[in-house]
């Protein structure tokens, strides 16, 4: 896929039919509980009702997705951790034992895991998808994180991931990332994207403490001045200061977009990559729900410039797709009150005194 | 069971260890997650794990108890539903088409209906659990609700179905209620317990407009004013201004604690029974989760007061113990972490860099 032909698929996306979320209330307003007693569960239903295009699946098969990747950057000590724990972190998912497997056989979605820039060789014969861009990005504070190619490339990779999802029967997506370093990077990117102030943007990721902190600031804001990304423009940013699971997140959520799936995103890193797909299109917003408010600070500031609240607040910063698939359940509980629950004439129940 | 009884039984609830806190993220801190990022979720193991005395359970198994009982308030016209709704939603509940039991199938936990006092004979050769203490409550603007032998009993009910459930096999209980009109004595003992003003903690309930809210607040400082209820006597306040699925609330909150089996706390009613279980022995704190925070605006005073924080902020007020139902997953997601994260070691991961 070259850049050109990124722009004019993402073009495509269309927006939901906003009057099927007044479609899905004349039934939520009908089942036996106290109109708008539901609170936000109405609300997750009715996007559910409008993205899925007026037809409610029977049940959900959900997906998460883990996008690994490395970045160059962490050799200038932006983490609390090696860069190493990227790919041992990888046969942590393939063996079961990381968080987003525990909540994801929790909630009954599956998990897949995808290379697609680790600075590590593999063994085949594994579970993992190979799908490899680069032996992560370069260091950004002294040129471009990839070529324009591979942001391209990166992105693909997320779409081919979510084209495949789609056609083994999976209707709800999770992106989910690992990656060493990578709120640096997400912390540059929602920067560029809201114009906020670099200490409302960067935090502490997997626990930095001061000194790193102050550095961490410096590179964020040397590497924006160095790369002067383009605020307009997706893929210039992704280039310059993204990385290679950013990207693939965002080609995830455009290829969930433009299938009508929903896409739950995760924390603050997934949020960079809704950023990149929302840049391609806004229209990616109508399918997406974000799942939970991450305590990197910069999460706060996207989702108040774009407008949107997150399922759940429970102090998590662990990224994987462990938010999103917790809160996936929440969102399938919704679909299970408008497909489920008795409406007042059903069960011979009175209503409202007018 | 006497008054002086259920005294003697509430004295004897035990705080739970806190060191067994620390002594779990000793655990919680080796699993393969940077220290903390799982935020709140580490907070519900390490009390799960003080809950069950430092033994933690290989799973869960829920139970829903949704105790419906009805209020001689509504005839002041305090709901916007009529009364009869309370025992057409048992039938619901029995046949399956409720939230809670929706919910409740989402979540795997079971749910049992209890008759405390309802207004109305449901015939015999059902699932319902009948143990009706009265046929509703008198309509507290003219006398107490109950009698004190009421009351205890009320509360003996739910004692009672907590200690079945813990019989069988169940290691996580979740109270509901189902009564309209129950708002009202709600608002009334959570005015009682906090000392806000009426404004502060009476709210729309079901959806009622204007006038009938103002008369809602008017019944309130009535209600309180006519029976001056005791702010330090558990009893004293359930009789009065109480209910009999809010005595049986606290009585299930109270055996739960005594068994070292943590119960999972729905909204406001369900508040109102914790207010209650809590002026009896406050140690029963220890056992709780507070699931969601609902808008009753009363809500949010009493968990203030009391100095905790909901899992959930979905803009829910339905009651029957669906918020803590969809709560109780999250809950559980603490638990599998605790048990089925790999530690740095096992998976070979590296550690922060000191």
């Amino acid at each position: 896929m070259t850049e050109k032909e990124l722009l004019k698929y993402a073009k495509n996306i269309e927006p939901t039919n906003k009057h099927l979320i007044e479609k899905a209330f004349e039934r939520i307003n009908n089942l036996t509980k106290p109109v708008g007693s539901l609170g936000r569960l109405e609300e997750f239903a009715s996007k559910l009702f409008a993205i899925y295009n007026g037809v409610m699946p029977k049940k959900l098969k959900k997906v998460v997705y883990v996008f690994a990747g490395d970045h160059g950057v962490t050799r200038k000590g932006v983490s609390a951790y090696p860069k190493d724990v990227t790919y041992q972190m990888v046969y942590n998912f393939l063996n079961g034992g990381a968080g987003i497997c525990v909540f994801a056989r929790h909630v009954d979605a599956d998990v897949k895991v995808v290379d697609v820039g680790v600075d590590y060789e593999f063994p085949t014969g594994t579970a993992l998808i190979s799908k490899k861009v680069g032996k992560g990005t370069k260091d950004f504070t002294e040129g471009p994180a990839m070529t324009v190619e591979e942001a391209v490339s990166s992105i693909f990779v997320g779409i081919e991931c979510a084209k495949e999802a789609i056609r083994e029967g999976y209707n709800l997506l999770i992106p989910g990332d690992m990656g060493i370093g990578n709120t640096t990077p997400s912390s540059a990117i929602i920067k560029v994207f809201t114009g906020e102030e670099t200490t409302k943007v960067v935090g502490r990721g997997t626990g930095i403490d001061d000194e790193k902190y102050k550095n961490k600031m410096n590179i964020v804001e040397k590497a924006i001045e160095l790369n002067k990304p383009d605020k307009a423009n997706a893929i210039d940013i992704l280039y310059k200061i993204g990385g290679f699971e950013i990207g693939a997140i965002s080609g995830f959520i455009l290829e969930g977009a433009k299938n009508r799936v929903p896409v739950v995103i995760d924390g603050f890193i997934s949020t960079a990559g809704f950023v990149i797909a929302y840049l391609l299109n806004q229209n990616v917003k109508d399918y997406v729900f974000f799942s939970h408010l991450s305590i990197e600070p910069g999460h706060k500031r996207v989702l108040d410039y774009i407008g949107e609240k997150p399922v759940l607040n429970l102090n998590m910063r662990l990224g994987e797709g462990t938010g999103a698939a917790l809160a996936s359940t929440i969102i399938e509980a919704s679909l299970k009150m408008y497909n489920e629950m008795a409406t007042f004439e059903e069960a011979s129940v009175a209503r409202e005194i007018k």
